[in-house]
């Protein structure tokens, strides 16, 4: 009889730092459920990457912003799959610089769903299981809006700053009872075709940058290699859990230099 | 020809902070525009108390929570009253310690509309009108759960922490163009009938409060004390102007100490 | 018969912030002690001119790098001149941006010697007295360096992190036994024709700096105003005590921004 | 023809962190060399414990706050070992909560040697080479006490900032050119014989202690397990490294909390 694999769940597995976290956790032998938005074409090519490197894996097209996605991708996840023993949540709310007057309300709401309500829902409908079990990690990936606001990001670090203050009150009541919750600091442009690329710099300028600062170069985080942070913590042994820990490119100021 | 004071307004003008600081500047020839969301006779009597003590103030209930209250309210104040020369952004989002799962979603979502969208609709409301007169100052009240989660503040530090990170934004980009941004963090309990009588303690936990540690022992936060800063801040020349600071009773352990 | 005036001690009162500091001190009716370790006569000058303005101070040229200076000041100060109510500890140890390897060791502990061993001294000498009183303040002057280590900050980044974290543990101390301390961050450039002049830039660029960003256009700190916040702190109320406050221009970006 | 291992230095290998992070890079292949103040004794079992698991490691009895020890072990090091390819610096500066008049000068000033002048002189005598071969790791253990001062801690929270505050420097100039320097703060009671035990509770405190929270129940930090996230900062690659990291049991509240 074949024993059940652990379940690492991926809320917001794009081309990024989520699609190379699934392939790592999915190396180590956990079934990896990857959620996204939309592409679900490169859903599924994630997928059978992780197929054909004999791992296990399986996808959902996930609109986290509304009622109930996350609340039942969790019921199901755990009723259908099994047992969620790691779950990252990586949406970001990143919408580039803008000064506050084009910053509408829809937008700033927006970005509030999805990088602090949707971890609140995450955390309600999660931490039940997990404590009932007794163990369980949640890894939150974060970024430098999340300690410090600057010009241009009023949405983005509103947002942010909530995110890191709700994952301390999370650990505050949760590690206690068996579960890591990691809040990630991502202080540095991550090697992704989607967010930097489609989203912030368009084609030419993403295309531009990795032939600057790209692989070879290293100045843009790789996200298979930060994927090993995430799931080195992810197997660090309760008696010395981390809670924050930053990360960037060598040759990348930290958010704290000029 | 009388000239026309300078207008401070204070949305947030309860029995603490709001109302003494409201005092403090009309004290000081501002003429204060004091709002809050409930207890129209408690606001009748400040206005009352500050014209007896020849100062001048006009009052409004506001349920800063609803759709365009905010905006109208700066509208009408710049319109019908004058310039508005100092805004002061009281709303607290305190619900007490609460477990995860005793934390509604609309609590949760309450405290994020009071606690942050709130101040963002007044600084687009209002850094406009105080871009075009190349000054003005915006002071916000902030409290401990914008720089640490803990347990059972979920609602509160997600809401803070985000409150923080837009103020951090918000001077980014209007400190160079004249406007005083403000981050007060108010870490110890302060002598507030409605917050900490009302809200968290009850009358009679309280009255017990106020015996063990108020007026005399100087151990809770004087309200009328904290106003002093509140008006010194407002009144720093732009050459050494403060983003942040934090204040307590002399016996109150800072929020980084045990 | 006279009452004595309350005394206001100020190690490091050059041009720039202490003896602004004295000054502002003095017009509010202290007795200012005036300390600093070179220029006699610009220091014989500040004390008549604070007394031409009705004022009183007297001054003492002070090495406090050397042993005993500091801690024969405080007893004489307390014996002939009276109570120290509030010291102002204004040492620089701002030695400009060098890289590792052209920081001598001897620079390296000079800085520590000056940014935080006499700190630690004048506490040692001078918190018996106010404990035993049940007051008294004492502000230090601290800088960016306290907060975020940066290039070529070795020795002052490396001692000023250690002089926050002594106050904080001053304060966690003394601040029960009625002692106020406070950490002030000042995070921009200061008009001083010692510090910035001198030290930093030269006679040349510092004329230059003062034209471009001098009096009147408030680009730099002009510490006769940031003065007023010292003053302003010293006079808190304890039950709304500030231990940490920043202070820049406010074109000057936060240390937390690019 | 053999291969040269890659070398790892450890100041302060003892029976905590030091030595068990020396034993988990020993395992990956590394040739460590141990250090440390005394007993001998105790790091020659070190060292054979080491061979035994066929590892290879040398060892040298180091006080690090005498003039050129530090220095003079990077050079033999160098010389007759190997290209020091990893450094730990572990040495710790606690001395226990003592009131401020109850911690005499020379206590303040050893503490300030051994956390933030050795290290200086490590960097020192270190980066030139790292440098010269564009890579190189320093890892720097710290303490909560680098991050807040608290009540006792002057002598070491006053150290440990500035300690924090150099790595922060260090990292700002050697980044950029290849040298990966971590700050990383553990921030929970290690198991460890000599300093929890000898230092700071005695041994009968310890192994009351060791009964309540120690291994099975993972309240204190097993040092072996600690060491796996120091060797994984150690092989990050250089588009993702981590500056800061606080490690902590799972049910040791942070810093930030109460």
């Amino acid at each position: 009889m074949e024993q059940r694999k652990p379940v690492c769940l991926v809320i917001g597995a794009g081309s990024g730092i989520g699609g190379h976290v699934g392939k790592r956790f999915a190396a180590a032998g956990y079934h990896t459920v990857l959620c996204r938005r939309s592409d679900e074409e490169g859903l599924a090519r994630l997928v059978a990457e992780i197929e054909e490197n004999g791992g296990s894996a399986s996808r959902q097209i996930l609109n986290a912003a509304q009622d109930n996605t996350i609340e039942d991708l969790v019921a199901q996840t755990e009723r259908d799959i099994g047992p969620i023993d790691v779950a990252v949540f990586n949406l970001g709310a990143q919408i580039g610089d803008r000064p506050l007057e084009e910053t509408p309300y829809k937008t700033f709401e927006l970005g509030w769903r999805l990088a602090v309500f949707a971890l609140f829902r995450l955390g309600s409908a999660l931490t039940p299981h997990m404590v009932d079990r007794g163990h369980g990690t949640i890894l939150v990936t974060s970024a430098t809006a999340a300690v410090r606001g600057n010009a241009g990001q009023h949405s983005h670090a509103g947002a942010m700053g909530g995110r890191r203050m709700l994952c301390q009150s999370l650990n505050a009541e949760f590690a206690p009872k068996g579960i890591h919750i990691a809040h990630i600091l991502v202080d540095g442009p991550v090697e992704s075709p989607d967010t930097l690329g489609k989203l912030l710099l368009g084609d030419d300028g993403y295309r531009k940058l990795l032939e600057e600062k790209g692989q070879g170069k290293d100045e843009l985080i790789i996200p298979s290699e930060l994927a090993d942070t995430y799931f080195h913590i992810a197997q660090q042994h309760r008696s010395a859990w981390t809670h924050e820990i930053d990360l960037r490119p060598f040759t990348v100021l930290p958010w704290w230099n000029h």
